[in-house]
C-alpha cells in the first residue's frame, strides 16, 4: 500500500520581515513527517506562500502548528498589502498528491479547522471542497471586505459569520479560510506599466467571472516597489484551460495597449505536464510528449552485457 | 559501476515503403541488447532516422546489422528526397549517454566503420570526433555532391576517397558516413509557403556558416508532399544556443516576409533540460526551475508514519 500524501499551501499574511517568516517556515520544518517544497515571499502582497507535504495527520499537525506561530507573530490591525486577505494565516488548503481523494482532503480541512478554533482560539470558514455551503465554495465571497470588512460585518450580518468560533474575528489574527482543492496554479505576470487600469481591465477580461477563461481567477494590483502593475491570476483547473492559453491571452491584451511583458512569477509549485504542453504549444510541435526526452526514455533501460561471439571490444575499455 | 549507454541514430534513405521501413527497424530490434528509442520517417526527405541505445558492443552489432539489412533493400540509383545523402545508411553517429566519453564513442565508430567495410564492402567516411582529417569534420563537406556527384568525384579525386575500402563506392548502397559526437537536436520548422526562397534565406540567416548561430546548420528544403517548404535545423550544441532563440529567430525572419509558422517537427529526442529552458523562456519564468515542478519534488519523498501522541486522524482511514 502506498502511503497517503498531502500537500498543504499555507498562505501567511507577511511577506516582508525576514526574521518572521523564517519562524513560521521554521514552525512547519519543525513539525514531524512534513517536508517544506517551496516558499515565496512578496513585499507587495506582504503575503508568503509556503507547500509542504507529508502524511495527513502530520500535515495537519504543522498546519496547526504553523498556525499558532503566525498568530503570534501577526497583527493584521497593522498589515497592509495589495493582496485581500481576512487572517494571519489567510488561506490553509489541502491538497491530494498520492493516494487520497479530494473528500480525503476535504475531512482533514475540517479536523484542522475545529483544532484551530478549539486550541487557537481563532474563527474558521470552510471553503472549496470544504465548504460547508454553497455560498462559500469561492474563496473570494468568503473574504469580501477583507479582515477589516468581514470583522464589523459579522456583527449585523449572521449570513457572513465563521463556520466554527466567532462570531466576532480574532483581534489580530482573523479567520483562517480552510479547505481542500485540487492542484491550483498561482501565476502572476507583471506588466511594463504603472497603470493599474491596464492590470485590472486584463484581469476583468481574462477571468471566468467577466466571460474569460473557464477556472481562471485574475486581480489587477498594483506592485508599488517595482512601480509596476501585475495580473495576479489563480488557476484552478488548469487542464480546462492550459497556462499557455491564459499568458498568451494577456500578453495579447496588453499588446493591444502598447504594454510589454517585464516577467512573470509562479507561486508555489508547476505539475510537470503544463511545462511540456506548454513548451509543446509555443515552439508548435503538435507531436510533443515526454516519450520524446531523452531522460525518459533512458530512465528505466538496464541492459545485461551482451556476449556476442567472436565479437570484443578493440583497444582499452570504456571509463 | 555503471555500465556505459550509448546512443546511435543511424539515418536510413527510405522514408516511404513501410515494409522496408519496418525491416530495417527490426534489424536493430532484433539485435540483443538493445532498444529502440525513436524513430521518425518522413516522405518528402525519403529518409528514417531510428534513435537506439545500449552497451557498446551491442549497439556496435545492432549498427552493422541494421546496415546490412539497409543495403539489401536500398539502391541510392533509384532514391529520390528533398534531403542531401551519400549512402543507404547515409549517417551513422555514435553518442556517449552515460559512463563514456566522446573519445568512447570515436572509438566505437572506427570499429563499426571497419566492420561495415569488410564484412558488407561498403566504404567508410568518418566524421566529426571520428574525423581523420580537419576537412572531413563537417557531414557537409564529406557529402558534397551526394551520392551521384561523391560516385563520380571519387574517380579523378584522391582527395574526395573514402577512409575505408573504395576507392570507388558501393554501387547501390554508396558510402557509410561514420562518426562520434555529443547530443545534437534535429529540429524542422514548416513555413506557411510553397516559396522555397523565403526557406533558403532563413536558414542562411540562422546558420553557423553564414554568419548566424554558431552550432547551428541549416538548409531550406521543398515539402512536395504538403506544397509547404522547411527550415530543417541542426543543433550541434543546445547549451551554445539554445533552441527557442533558434525557433524565435525563425518566427521573426519568416513574419517579416509575410510568412506563418505551420509546425515545428523533432527528429529524435530532446534532453529535458531543453524544455525546461524553453518553456521558462516562452513564459518569461526567469528563476523557472525543476525544483519547481511537483513532480520533481515529491519524487524522492518517503515518510515514516508519523505518531503523534493524543492525535487520531478522525472519521475514517484515507484510501
Amino acid at each position: 500500500m502506498i502511503e497517503p500524501l498531502i500537500e498543504c499551501i499555507p498562505n501567511f499574511s507577511e511577506g516582508r520581515d525576514t526574521e518572521r517568516i523564517a519562524a513560521i517556515v521554521s514552525a512547519v520544518e519543525a513539525s514531524p513527517g512534513v517536508r517544506v517544497l517551496d516558499q515565496t515571499s512578496d513585499w507587495d502582497h506582504n503575503r508568503t506562500v509556503v507547500t509542504f507535504a507529508g502524511g495527513p495527520i502530520a500535515v495537519v499537525q504543522a498546519a496547526v502548528r504553523a498556525t499558532a506561530e503566525a498568530a503570534k507573530l501577526i497583527d493584521l490591525n497593522l498589515h497592509r498589502g495589495v493582496h485581500p486577505r481576512v487572517g494571519a494565516v489567510d488561506v490553509l488548503p489541502f491538497v491530494p498528491l498520492r493516494s487520497a481523494t479530494l473528500e480525503d482532503c476535504a475531512r482533514l480541512a475540517r479536523w484542522a479547522g475545529e483544532r484551530i478554533s478549539s486550541e487557537l482560539g481563532i474563527p474558521i470558514y470552510f471553503y472549496a471542497a470544504a465548504a460547508t455551503r454553497p455560498e462559500r465554495i469561492a474563496l473570494e465571497d468568503i473574504r469580501r471586505g477583507q479582515f477589516e470588512g468581514l470583522r464589523d460585518a459579522v456583527v449585523e450580518d449572521p449570513e457572513r459569520r465563521p463556520d466554527l468560533g466567532g462570531p466576532g474575528l480574532h483581534p489580530t489574527a482573523g479567520a483562517v479560510i480552510v479547505g481542500a482543492r485540487k492542484i491550483l496554479i498561482a501565476f502572476n505576470v507583471d506588466l511594463q506599466t504603472a497603470d493599474l487600469g491596464v492590470a485590472r481591465g486584463i484581469a476583468r477580461q481574462i477571468r471566468a467571472s467577466g466571460g474569460g477563461f473557464p477556472a481562471v481567477k485574475a486581480l489587477g494590483l498594483p506592485l508599488l516597489s517595482r512601480n509596476l502593475v501585475q495580473v495576479s491570476i489563480n488557476l484552478t483547473d488548469f487542464e480546462q484551460t492550459p497556462l499557455h492559453i491564459v499568458y498568451e491571452e494577456v500578453v495579447r491584451l496588453a499588446a493591444l495597449q502598447g504594454v510589454g511583458i517585464e516577467k512573470s512569477e509562479l507561486i508555489g509549485l508547476l505539475p510537470k505536464s503544463v511545462m511540456e504542453r506548454g513548451f509543446a504549444h509555443f515552439i508548435k510541435l503538435p507531436e510533443f510528449a515526454p516519450q520524446k526526452l531523452i531522460e525518459t526514455q533512458i530512465a528505466p533501460l538496464t541492459f545485461d552485457r551482451v556476449e556476442v561471439p567472436g565479437l570484443f571490444l578493440p583497444g582499452e575499455r570504456l571509463c
